[in-house]
């Protein structure tokens, strides 16, 4: 076979999948808008190019405005969403430094073991699942020692569980002022609301994939002046290169200055994508973005409970409106549920939290599937849903 | 302004960039086939997707054989190539074990600055600008400590000096059968032949976006089983959460026996990309590949000396085949020099070795650039730093 011909046998299986696609309805990876994507098949571009350092400057104070932060470090780097967890524990934290960590599930969970990978002495302050500890209860925790980090998972997005960034961030200010306040917004940034500033949160992080509607291969953060004064004040080196702020905190600044500078490489055209994508959402309006998000939520979950289903979160006070997650019917198990839905051409996620991963499943509702109505994406999911479970032998 | 006119300025700043884009003969990012780009903008697809799965266990096959391993683990990871470093140090180096760092330049000085980041005592043996060590001083330098891992850079991207990895892993193997052989192959690997099972070679290093033809934004390293062994005999734990093998190990041996697994969302996109490039270099034949490399850049360097240009390398046999540094003639600068490359629509990269930054600049030759002479790249940025020099007043 031909060189050409081989290749483009491979560009072929590429576009095998992409033709065939099942509409992607999990908790992120979300489905993408036409010009974001158009934005990644840009060509070989110079990291220092000056028309790219502009875009990555730009994407720099668009995701800073996200947040509602004026003062705050923004870092965009080269990595999945899990990378900002290492940011935190490798440059806010030093051997033994205590660190409080509100899990809802499996991501607030894998959160401690990064934290203590890199020697932080890790308290957890568990819920059962799909609640989340009352604010009486992590007050008492935080009485019970000196917390240099408190860290909380926004939307666990293994359990859909939402978590009080605003409450628990104005306790902290009140009552703990030193205690850096960390959140895990993997499946919340862009969709739920959060206030740097006004709640006195100190570090916020996320995937490029979520609810900022850009493709996966970008871990985002912006830190308080607060934290970056308290890495600053560090008596050892952080505890990672690669995501040592060290490195990057002068190359963030040289790109919003729009200065070349170097460190690694960057995934450009994800960066170019993430531009598009931030330009999108700050056309849309931000908080007209959250409050599309809270709607389609509560009457996607409202169709679902009338079905009879029950939903992992307790109460609805405690549920993310970024995705859902919903226990099976009796008699439905993951494995005759879940392959009808793929067969419809629609891909949905099973559970991942440890003891119950068998007994929900978990929906996305994210970015252009819930702000463009005219995709028919939210109808679409629940339709194959309510037919998939029908075929389960599970009435409605 | 409505939503859709600014969003689709945001893609305009993008398009524009990507329609009056300078030809990109930087030593990385290389130019993309359009093959490989069009990967780049598949939809959005789940991580845990069969059709994804099996595209990524395909790629860590295809990237074992460009390095003509049979029994390595492979890891694709996403974050630049870059993070190799950091799993290198991470997951081979426990506090205080030794480290030689044979350094050529700016790569091989920053890989001995991670090792130590992560608690290696280093030591470096570096060499005079453009040149590399020879072997007697290799073995010289062994003999003097017992060493857990040499590191060398196979092509220092900030001088263009070629390493002689096959001569020293020979005599590592042969005299220091303990040390494991370590290669920063970011600007080799692809156009560089490198034999890792024939020569004994350990580790290897790379990036996507250099001689493997695909955009930025994964890391891709193979280790023997050896490096394997070594490092399930460690008695701490990985120094890195993100970078640890202990996490991406059953990942990638998942990936490779086609079942889903999780630990960090990688990049969908950039992966199948990186997979439509590996399967072209399949076709095209690796060592077809390196013999294409071998000649077009000896023809580069002899149109370059031809006008009386020094290369950075000594000599040729210490020249890398993928890029060429070549010093600045008397009376012309950097800051002359390369704004006239630019205004020609070709972009060329500049010094960065520490000290003599400015006194030569760098051009890479690789990928389509090489492989696809119809393109005309290298005709185009010769005929443009010939055009350039003349401005500047050095006739040729």
């Amino acid at each position: 076979m031909s060189t050409q011909a081989v290749a483009t046998e491979a560009l072929d299986a590429v576009r095998a999948l992409s033709t065939n696609r099942n509409l992607c309805m999990i908790p992120g990876p979300i489905e993408f808008h036409e010009e974001v994507l158009e934005a990644m098949k840009v060509g070989a571009t110079s990291h220092v190019d000056p028309k790219f350092i502009n875009i990555f400057g730009e994407s720099l104070e668009l995701f800073r405005k996200v947040l509602f932060s004026k003062e705050g470090q923004p870092f965009i780097i080269t990595a999945s969403g899990t990378l900002g967890w290492d940011m935190v524990a490798a440059n806010l934290i030093e051997k033994d430094e205590n660190v409080l960590v509100v899990s809802n599930g499996y991501f607030g969970d894998n959160f401690g073991e990064c934290l203590k990978n890199y020697g932080a002495q890790v308290q957890y302050l568990p819920s059962e699942f799909g609640s989340r500890p009352t604010l009486q209860k992590i007050e008492q925790a935080l009485n019970e020692k000196k917390y240099k980090v408190i860290t909380l998972t926004h939307v666990d997005t293994s359990t859909g569980v939402l978590a009080d960034i605003e409450g628990v961030a104005k306790l902290v200010r009140q009552k703990f002022p030193n205690t850096l306040v960390v959140v895990d917004g993997v499946c919340s940034v862009g969709c739920e609301n959060i206030k740097m500033d006004d709640w006195g949160v100190d570090v916020v992080l996320t995937g490029s994939q979520k609810a900022l509607g850009a493709p996966p291969g970008l871990s985002l953060l912006v830190a308080s002046q607060r934290a970056i004064s308290v890495f600053e004040k560090r008596t050892t080196p952080p505890s990672s290169y690669y995501a040592g702020w060290n490195r990057w905190i002068p190359i963030m600044r040289n790109y919003e200055a729009r200065k070349a500078s170097y460190f690694a490489t960057p995934a450009v055209q994800n960066v170019m994508a993430l531009n598009v994508a931030l330009k999108r959402l700050e056309a849309f309006g931000i908080e007209n973005n959250f409050a599309k998000h809270r709607e389609v939520s509560d009457s996607f979950k409202d169709t679902i409970e009338s079905w009879g289903l029950q939903l992992v979160p307790v109460s609805r006070d405690v549920a993310a409106h970024a995705m859902t997650a919903v226990y099976y019917p009796d008699n439905v198990t993951a494995a005759d549920f879940l392959p009808k839905i793929a067969a419809r051409g629609v891909t949905i996620a099973g559970g991942i939290h440890k003891e119950n991963a068998s007994k929900y499943f978990r929906i996305g509702h994210m970015g252009i599937s819930v702000v463009e109505p005219q995709r028919q994406h939210i109808t679409r999911v629940l339709d194959v849903v309510k037919e998939s479970l029908s075929e389960c032998g599970y009435k409605i």
